[in-house]
């Protein structure tokens, strides 16, 4: 079956949910319903690989210890890219190498998302010019200051205009599940909320 | 401030979301409202370890690769335990060191928690004799057969009879938030929730 490549950004101070919520939701949809299909990879529809600026153990919020499955360097193809947030995107933002990183990588992708304060991210490279755009509630006004062009959307969960961008931290996971239907389907994002017992509300 | 000690079980094959859901809210608890007292630990209720068997880099579902902070052998005393699920707690209802680890542990907790098929692990040991008790929505056989004592509860997502176990997967952070709701008080729960933009069911 056709099996696509889901990028997750992490990085020293990412939020530990931003992350492991899409990546739960990204690593166990399976197009055939049920417990038996999460035993293997037959029925995945996503491959989802976590990249880091450098190789090297990366300490996300709470001190939650991870090692990437790669860095910029060595990062395969990514057919969705996920940028998450946390108080770590601080520093990325003057970080040419992220920044750099990104930019490329959402040029090449199918689909670009952030979670939280991974939306100042993408508005730093310019991705959110013009658009519809959220972000945690707490970030709001930092989205729209370092880009006024940016139609800022509080109250909103998950926001798609060209990039699809989410609000704070939980709300990654309804984003996850959002691209899920988008790409395989509202039956395959609904059974797997109810596998991982995910009140999508 | 009192500070309690969380610790979170992860081994080969446990569930992301099992463990990086109560992983969050735990440490992402703060007595103190708002986004500036999440920058530092100083009115952080709760000091979140996670324990694996033996030193090492753990694979959790979908190859997410963790670095325990401590094992068996060297982990802190802790006032909450957590036991997590996923298809990795299988091996483990015939590990001796994890059994007795759990059960010495669970002995000297204030409080033990399970998350999905981490429930099966405390019917092992004999936890939930005689209890209430729930899993995830696949294994609830599973869990009567274990130990025919326990009077499992389908359709409860969190059930406390001394022993805490809760439903499937993102069931477990409705477990974590009901545990800072005893302990630390609903506002401080409801605060939490609020500033990672999860709502609770």
């Amino acid at each position: 079956m056709e099996r696509r490549n889901v990028g997750i950004l992490i990085f020293p101070g990412v939020e530990v949910l931003d992350f492991a919520g899409p990546y739960e939701v990204f690593s166990r949809t399976r197009t055939v319903a049920g417990m038996a299909s999460r035993r293997d990879e037959a029925s995945a529809p996503f491959r989802v690989v976590t990249v880091a600026p450098d190789p090297g153990v990366i300490a996300a919020t709470g001190g939650l210890r991870i090692v990437p499955d790669c860095s910029y360097g060595d990062s395969p193809e990514l057919d969705v890219l996920v940028v998450p947030g946390g108080f770590g995107t601080r520093p990325l933002l003057e970080d040419a190498a992220t920044l750099g990183w990104i930019g490329d990588r959402a040029g090449r992708a199918e689909l670009v998302t952030s979670v939280c304060t991974g939306a100042l991210l993408l508005a730093k490279v310019g991705l959110l010019a013009g658009r519809r755009a959220t972000t945690h509630h707490g970030s709001l006004a930092a989205l729209g200051e370092l880009d006024p062009t940016i139609d800022v959307r509080p109250g909103e969960r998950v926001v798609d205009d060209g990039v699809i961008s989410s609000a704070g931290v939980a709300a990654g996971m309804d984003m996850a599940f959002y691209v899920v239907e988008k790409l395989v389907g509202a039956d395959v994002a609904d059974e797997t909320a109810r596998y991982i017992e995910y009140p999508r509300p």
